[in-house]
């Protein structure tokens, strides 16, 4: 009997789920001495401050504690205070919309400004999903390529792209995974194109603005929000980066003050959160928002982490590109043979990501969430492959 | 600037968000005294067992107990086993697909089987989300109405409402918010139905059950899962009702082991929750899961209240529908006038849901989570409103 499921045509817009299940590293046999580079996932037990605010929202002070749950008022505030305090422009807590991490968040504000017909601008190498969240809601992906090794943010090639189809254009920064942060220079340069050929279509091109890493950053550098330099941006926020928590879902997506679509953005974020499936993070993550969201993964260990590996891979004559921020370390392999790469290191149990993955053939990625250890090791393993 | 989110189409579709910020339920200045029959809200202290789960999951006992979770093992394989004791069928872990609650669950089940230029036929009156969901897939609602005061399951209006473009049909059983439970000779009776009609059109329809409430059943009643009757079942499943906690997101989507789509399903669903926003449940909820399936609401208190509030308002001359399962009672309102007894309810602190938001227009609904002061204090308020 026939069935194609709608959802099958999607399947080539997600190299990540025919990777994964195929992978050496899903086949491993798992071992402590694993050196797993793969994703940004824990090496180390979580938080303890993190633990205990859990442990604190478990407990019921009344019988509300775990009801229905949409944009409560205490996590909204908080978050709106945060904004404030991070962009200097002052955020309503209406404003601002819950959902289950920055995955969801994307997902609805994609769903909330684009449909059938409609394009969404975004850049490669991209984040794993974003070409999938586009299709799913029926839009036109447009890629748009950043440049190795500088991936500086390509304005001519952005502005190429636009048309009078364009929705948005969805922004990473502090970039995964080349760890670029985009500075307000090229924010602001962003931003005038986009006013440009927003009046001259007489259509919003809104700024999608996925900032999971915004405070995973190195060398005293701040992240500059969009939102600072263009009103139409909507923030996607993910604690999961920040806590180094990812199954723990929180995250939203956020409006500034001064958005033109302010009211109808409301209703279509609100709307689409629900169509998503009732994306908003769940009651006991709500309550331990207001202890959550200052606390956060030691950067200084990651950034030390960055500063053994970068000099360490370069010494061996290997081309590595240095993050200013988010957890990952880009290496190319060499001659561009990236599964050789790839292979050799599992041989010595050494899991890194496949550039190809990203949209990024030749070049594998390194999480810096591996533990000292899996660095020294892993320092190791490349010798005895590169060497 | 010309702005139209694809998602205001949808405004239409969810009666629900347009009431509620505007209701008198939302502008109330909250009391104690208020008898809140609106929704399947918790009117008590959550479950001690329940809280006690949520602490010690909250414990983490490895690095990787907060990381990226996807259908974890521990919760998959306590589902099979638990639904394969309720239907008497030998599920696998593998076609269990966890979801932040049931809502999530239909959406991305619709996704996996239904998109633009398909139908799927579901009853009315329905949950609020349904036509929603439908739509947000960009499929075609297809409403079949039930008939009052029975509400049996309407089998020659189903089948008339088939066409070769239906791709599911979508019921729910305990039904929300009529309180029937269909037995196995309804469901065996719509099982021989569509199968004819899969065969006849060589493409399969597909059943979406929709078995939020199958625990919340009364006078020793069991809830029959049409999957124990018909192989193209998707069992959908919230833990929301069972453990009064709604905002505690964690259900799933299930395919029976005869199912003869089974492996394009298991991409298709796959496919969907991700694009759906990543819908797997928290982390902590997942290790939760093997404690709390077991657990469950007092169901002899709500029978109890059933047993108080029909009779009670059957006494008042009203007519009242007595629900086999879920936490529901249906009222007709005097001459069908449903804003009048509404409001003069509200007048009295007492809050019921219009029929309306459901398709049941002249109806009210009474949910039974309310406490049994709040029940007693209805009572009276109806009493002298009716009286």
């Amino acid at each position: 009997m026939r069935f194609e499921s709608p959802m099958a045509s999607l399947r080539e817009s997600v190299p990540f789920l025919s990777f994964i299940p195929t992978s050496r590293y899903a086949r491993r046999e798992r071992s402590p001495r694993d050196n797993d580079f793969m994703f940004g996932n824990p090496h180390e037990m979580p938080l303890p401050g993190y633990v205990a605010s859990l442990a604190r929202s478990a407990v019921p002070q009344d019988k509300d504690w775990f009801a229905y749950k949409m944009n409560e008022r205490l996590p909204t505030e908080t978050i709106a205070r945060a904004l404030s305090s991070h962009t200097g422009l002052d955020w309503s807590p209406d404003d601002v919309f819950l959902t289950t991490g920055g995955f969801a968040a994307i997902a609805a504000s994609v769903r909330a400004i684009a449909g059938p017909g409609d394009e969404v601008v975004f850049l490669s190498p991209p984040w794993f999903f974003y070409e999938l969240l586009i299709r799913a809601a029926g839009a036109t992906p447009v890629r748009v390529p950043l440049e190795a090794p500088a991936f500086d943010l390509p304005h001519d090639a952005i502005a190429r792209a636009l048309t009078p189809r364009t929705r948005a254009v969805l922004i990473n920064s502090p970039h995964n995974p080349t760890g670029r942060v985009y500075d307000a220079r090229a924010l602001q340069e962003l931003a005038r194109l986009l006013d440009a050929r927003s009046q001259r279509e007489d259509r919003p091109i809104f700024l999608l603005s996925d900032e999971a890493y915004r405070r995973i950053v190195f060398d005293g550098r701040r992240a500059p929000s969009p939102a600072e330099h263009y009103a139409r941006t909507i923030v996607l926020y993910s604690y999961g980066k920040q806590l180094l928590a990812p199954g723990q879902r929180i995250g939203y997506a956020a409006v500034p003050p001064a958005m033109p679509e302010r009211e109808a953005l409301r209703e279509a974020l609100t709307l689409a959160i629900w169509a998503s499936g009732y994306v908003f993070p769940n009651a006991l993550l709500q309550h331990a928002l207001p202890e959550i969201e200052s606390q956060c993964v030691d950067i200084s260990a990651i950034a030390r982490r960055r500063d053994r590996m970068v000099p360490g891979l370069e010494a061996m004559g290997l081309q590595v590109v240095r993050p200013e921020g988010t957890f990952y370390v880009l290496v190319r392999a060499p001659d561009g043979d990236e599964a050789r790469l790839v292979d050799r290191l599992a041989d010595r149990d050494t899991y890194v990501l496949p550039g190809s993955i990203v949209e990024l053939p030749g070049w594998v990625r390194i999480s810096l969430t591996a533990n000292d250890a899996m660095v020294e090791r892993g320092l190791a393993a490349f010798a005895s492959v590169v060497g």
